[in-house]
């Protein structure tokens, strides 16, 4: 349903910009990336959130559905723009927006020019999904309470989403042993962001309690953690053809993960040695991947971090325990709590 | 008192990250660039747009002064990316953002990582500007029925400059003799923006009737491609003292400009030639720019890009004449008018 939403709005704003002779390609290429897929995780804990304040059964309403949209297209945003500042190739399968977008392009005049106009029209792609989430949020039919409740939810997410990537900017190329700044990067960037606040969100348009509100904090916080712990376990292990991502750019770039710091605090002088040589190298071949896994395993680290993922799964499943949700609800977000921490993808 | 309105919201947002331990380089550059000036010429014609509907004399009330500065914050995450866009070197008299924070970073290890690393985190401080732009509409304290007027309005004023950008990328360093398209990049990118969307904003803050917004309309449509076609001359002739940008940048970028395609379309062979070769030169040294200069003002397309300056000023004026306004009002838009049509900066 939320992908319904998500082509019926897309369509609508392609009518428009041809009615009015504007290009079509800003339009598409953010359709086409909706389109290639993702988990749709945000729009689902945002409608999980709303059972969870328990005043309906069956099908989410309609503008549930418009602001769990919403949630996907600002994430939609952030991909985006992440990809250019990583620079990364590949997203879902498919070459990055600013990758396909420069590829449009390939005929142009100018050493560079092509590459250019990809990058400066995907961040308007972004830019486009950013006011865009905001206008499915506006144009959901809420109620005056509904938005008082939501928007200042939604304001929080934007800011603190921001302030995660700018910290790994800051951290990426300069890893380190500092396993408390790794974690902080996936409070900000993801734990809030794809949990906590989507599932706060749906609670607060159905009028959640606040007995509701800090049960879904207690469950959401460790499994947005155990997430990113997971993503970055795939970064450097996962297999492309089911990420979607190269399987070493993280390698490559030198993320400062939870998993490289306790490898950093672990190694002995030869591995740290090989990793300050390879995590980071932009001409990492994948022997020196390899290499670096190797590394992540003799040293313990990658046990260590599934060891972290399992004990915030455990916690959030505890919290489950002691919420007030409706059963149904909390079965769903039991599951979810496993197929996010174990997941291949 | 917008500008008091800014600096209130920039100080809570640097004591909430302070709090959290968070980085203040992202909010510190936003707030040196909204302090560096500018004409604040969207939030003026907000409260001026307010004053149209005629409702009550005086000051502006907290609600209306809050939306104005949420426009100029929207208007700092335009000017943030456009200037990453064109990689332009200063703004305001000051290093662009991107440039500031690339300078901040410079003994970061790496080729061109200091670089990046600004990239990067000016499209982060252009993001931010964005969902703060938004935070200070949604925190403006308005009624229902001022949110149901405005949002609508600001949520097509946002679509509209990114597709007017979109445009005027496309289309720089392919300067050609189309005024046409000229135009609309001039109505995408300014007009509605700058003139007509703010002014509506502020009316409908008022509760306007379809009079006053019509009247509205006609006056800031042709002022606000004035505006441009204004800001197409400074961008060749201008004083770089006075405006704070490099005085041939749009020159050597080649921006496809009405002033530039009338110059083309009168140009005799040798001028024609010589357009062709300097007008988008990376290169473009002071003497191939005065040399660009000559041509605009032997070809007359100088002085007719004027002649359509004081037609449209003249439409403008016309339709105050009509308006249902008051009489304070009306004045305030004719000198706004003259001044917008006429200024050096």
């Amino acid at each position: 349903m939320v992908d319904a939403r998500l082509d019926d709005f897309q369509a609508a704003k392609e009518r428009t910009a041809a009615a009015q002779g504007l290009p079509a390609e800003l339009s598409r290429a953010l359709g086409d990336f909706l389109a290639a897929g993702g988990k749709r995780l945000r729009p689902l804990l945002c409608v999980l959130g709303w059972h969870t304040a328990g005043r309906a059964r069956g099908q989410a309403p309609a503008p549930v559905v418009q602001v769990a949209a919403s949630l996907e297209m600002f994430h939609a945003f952030c991909l985006i723009h992440d990809d250019i500042m990583d620079d990364s190739a590949t997203r879902r399968g498919r070459p990055t927006v600013h990758r396909a977008l420069a590829a449009l392009h390939q005929g142009r005049a100018g050493r560079g020019a092509a590459d250019r106009l990809g990058t400066s029209a995907a961040i308007l792609v972004g830019d486009l999904a950013l006011a865009w989430a905001d206008e499915l949020l506006h144009t959901a039919d809420l109620t005056s309470a509904q938005l008082t409740a939501v928007l200042p939810l939604v304001d929080a997410m934007r800011t603190e989403v921001v302030y995660g990537q700018y910290l790994d900017l800051l951290t990426t190329g300069h890893t380190g042993e500092d396993v408390e700044v790794a974690l902080r990067i996936a409070r900000y960037k993801t734990a809030t962001y794809t949990c906590e606040r989507p599932l706060q969100v749906g609670a607060a348009l159905a009028g959640a309690s606040a007995a509701v509100r800090s049960a879904l904090s207690a469950y959401a916080l460790p499994i947005g953690e155990a997430f990113q712990l997971r993503d970055d376990i795939l970064g450097a292990f996962g297999d492309p053809a089911a990420t979607g991502k190269s399987s070493w750019e993280d390698l490559r770039d030198g993320k400062h993960t939870v998993l490289m710091a306790l490898a950093l605090q672990r190694a002995d002088a030869v591995q740290r040695e090989a990793l300050h040589t390879l995590v980071g190298d932009p001409a990492l071949s994948e022997e020196g991947a390899a290499r670096i896994r190797d590394i992540l395993t003799a040293t313990g680290a990658l046990q260590a971090v599934e060891g972290m993922i399992a004990h915030r799964r455990a916690r959030a499943q505890h919290a489950l325990e002691q919420a007030p949700f409706p059963p149904a609800a909390t079965a769903a977000l039991r599951q979810l709590a496993d197929a996010t921490t174990t997941r291949t993808t």
